[in-house]
């Protein structure tokens, strides 16, 4: 018989925690490091304490709580996730994954049950890129992806860096932040996409995620005046963006079976009614589970932004300002995700993760594996963002079986 | 034999006047009332007042000098343009016009020629449309396009009223801002685009004035995550825009011979690498000498807006925020032009301006023509507009004829 949480109990959690920072149209503001994100790591760090985890504050503000195993000196499991928010952000966007796995710590409590490995649960600092680019900080740090130092010296538009932030809010911790080891990790989250919803589910298997390429490109022409130049004489940046989104487009709809392309953000200047646009920054992010599809689609996006510029007889500049490859996650995760889902028999199926999330960097420290719940009409980071109480449930309650499977995994109970 | 101003005695005007207000780059930053407009306009009351002409101040700000007639009750021909300019503009735009008024009355002083008719100089209010909008303000409330009030009540980004610093900088004269009665009016002006210097001519005679459409228009789709988000599942504003971007190309390519069209200002929200467009604002710009022309690139362009809209199953709207029909000048002015260009042997075309000019609306009240000089590279409104020199001469000298034989037309001399 699979366990089971308390609805309840875990509905009053949530929204008491929510009530940090909560915003009037039902949202919540904690950005990394601001004082609501000060406030809402006091409320974890006392709630650990009161399910009785031993509380831990890495060098990145990463904090860990640990409840012992019966061998304490076993590899532990890892569960959480985030609580950092987007600016005017969503209630269920990483706080179900770090909630969920106190949750699951209580359940275990109550029920008196012990394993045999350690069980950590753990919140990663800036997760969310909003305030401190890169976003996945904390756990990238952790993983080696970023030099703690690096992480220090990124700054917030006021000028404010993660590193005097950190110490400002007293979550500089002394642990060393790097990789150690890990028996697994396993993060609950919401979809942020449509999938689930569209195919009346309630748990997504996580079985890896999307791998992607950044550009930063841009266009110089000439600002002339609308009125007085002839289509003949014009070399309008704005035309040959034109060009760019639509080749975004048909790239995705013919470069591979779930290549996604997005021109994201896009500045024209000088950005007057009646002035031919001089120059036009923009950004193409394109996303496949399969690396070669990105890897083409980088290249053709390439070809067409030069093509473009010939055309309308202007430069073009473009960089690569981040590519990650896609992760596959731990087969062995993956079943114990999918045998909890399957004992609780909950609506499931196996997808591949279109964002990044903290798992992406654990998966290079340890088996990685993430539970997803449906986001409903595929919305986040927002303060629209909503999931059916219901399917946060059944999404702890599969984390808190595989996370029992995982802890006691190999072992033969006496 | 025509009659010909001091190249040098100009130049030294010309230049005196742009140390008003210069920046170190070799432009100017004049606009609308600003302290260096005031001081622009001291310095012109000083210098027609050193001309001997009757300065009068009307209630918009719009400054006029007269010289007398031999019959001062006939109907004066009026020459001049504008010295407001764009911030960090250039110093040919406009200053030419007024200034050039000026030279062509000192030369007539200095020559003791009398002309039949009194000439008035004008420098008309608010040009530029950068700190107040709409553009050509003083020329509008002078030809009854626009209403007094609604001109004084015209804000800047500070929520400066038009109203109140003209009365600050103490240029809200008395006389009455309305049409009155005018033989002709004759603006010198650079081209602000590329045909005279394409052809590689001096002076251009105007025939006319672009009609032209402006739109305020915007589509509203979904905010989703860039990554997790199908293609299929998709309402992207930006994918919709770069239809209609490509649209206004295709119009302007197929519309009508001289039909120019130009999406200049656009806007996304929310703008961010990894977040699918929601809301995309942005302008379209139709012209044409044929008013039927912009009638039909119109229609076209709402149609396009609604197609893409359907296409990504978003919303759109759009408001049609200006129209403005052609203007054909007067083929007496027009021809008076000519006779100019002609006797001074100078290269000239006759062409039509796609910008707007004071001499639009000036064409609503009397027999009104314009005369070009070349704009190197087409460039305006901004601080690398030049004109050769020479150029510059030649545009004041076919005023200077011109204005000698409208002012004496149709007169028998005794």
């Amino acid at each position: 018989m699979p366990r089971t949480i308390s609805s309840e109990r875990f509905r009053e959690l949530f929204d008491r925690f929510n009530e940090i920072g909560a915003t009037e149209r039902g949202g919540v503001n904690r950005p990394s490091l601001s004082p609501e994100n000060e406030r809402a790591r006091d409320a974890l760090v006392e709630w650990f304490e009161d399910a009785g985890l031993s509380v831990t504050v890495d060098e990145m503000g990463n904090l860990f709580g640990r409840r012992g195993g019966r061998d304490d000196d076993l590899p532990p499991v890892l569960i959480g996730s985030h609580v950092d928010s987007q600016y005017n952000g969503g209630r269920y966007d990483g706080v179900i994954g770090v909630l969920g796995a106190l949750e699951v710590v209580q359940m275990l409590n109550d029920a008196g049950i012990e394993t045999e490995r350690p069980i950590e649960v753990v919140s990663w600092s800036n997760e969310e890129g909003v305030r401190f680019q890169p976003d996945m900080l904390g756990s990238g740090v952790f993983a080696g992806k970023f030099d703690r130092e690096f992480a220090y010296s990124r700054e917030d538009k006021e000028g404010n860096t993660f590193g005097e932030e950190l110490e400002r809010i007293g979550y500089h911790g002394k642990e060393l932040c790097e990789p150690r080891d890990l028996h697994s990790y396993i993060e609950l989250h919401v979809e942020q996409g449509p999938k689930l919803e569209d195919s009346d589910l309630s748990v997504g298997i996580v079985e890896g995620v999307y791998g992607f390429v950044w550009f930063d490109a841009a266009f110089e022409g000439s600002a002339d005046h609308a009125g007085p130049t002839p289509m003949h004489l014009r070399h309008d940046a704005l035309v040959a963006t034109g060009d760019v989104i639509d080749a975004v487009r048909r790239i995705a709809g013919t470069g591979g079976e779930d290549l996604v392309g997005t021109v994201g953000s896009l500045d024209v200047s000088p950005n007057s009614i009646n002035v031919i646009p001089e120059r036009v920054d923009f950004t193409v992010d394109f996303r496949s589970y399969n690396d070669s599809v990105v890897n083409q689609a980088a290249d053709r996006i390439c070809e067409e932004i030069d093509h473009a510029a010939t055309r309308e007889g202007i430069e073009a500049e473009y960089e690569e300002i981040m590519r990650i490859e896609s992760q596959s996650f731990d087969e062995g995760v993956i079943e114990a995700v999918a045998d909890a889902a399957n004992a609780l028999d909950a609506d499931a199926t196996r997808l591949v993760s279109g964002a990044g999330h903290d798992a992406s960097y654990l998966n290079r420290v340890c088996p990685t594996g993430m539970i997803f719940v449906p986001s409903v009409d595929g919305v986040s980071h927002t303060e629209d963002e909503f999931t059916e109480w219901g399917d946060v449930v059944t999404g702890v309650n599969v984390l808190l079986n595989a996370t029992i499977e995982k802890a006691n995994e190999g072992i033969e109970w006496g």
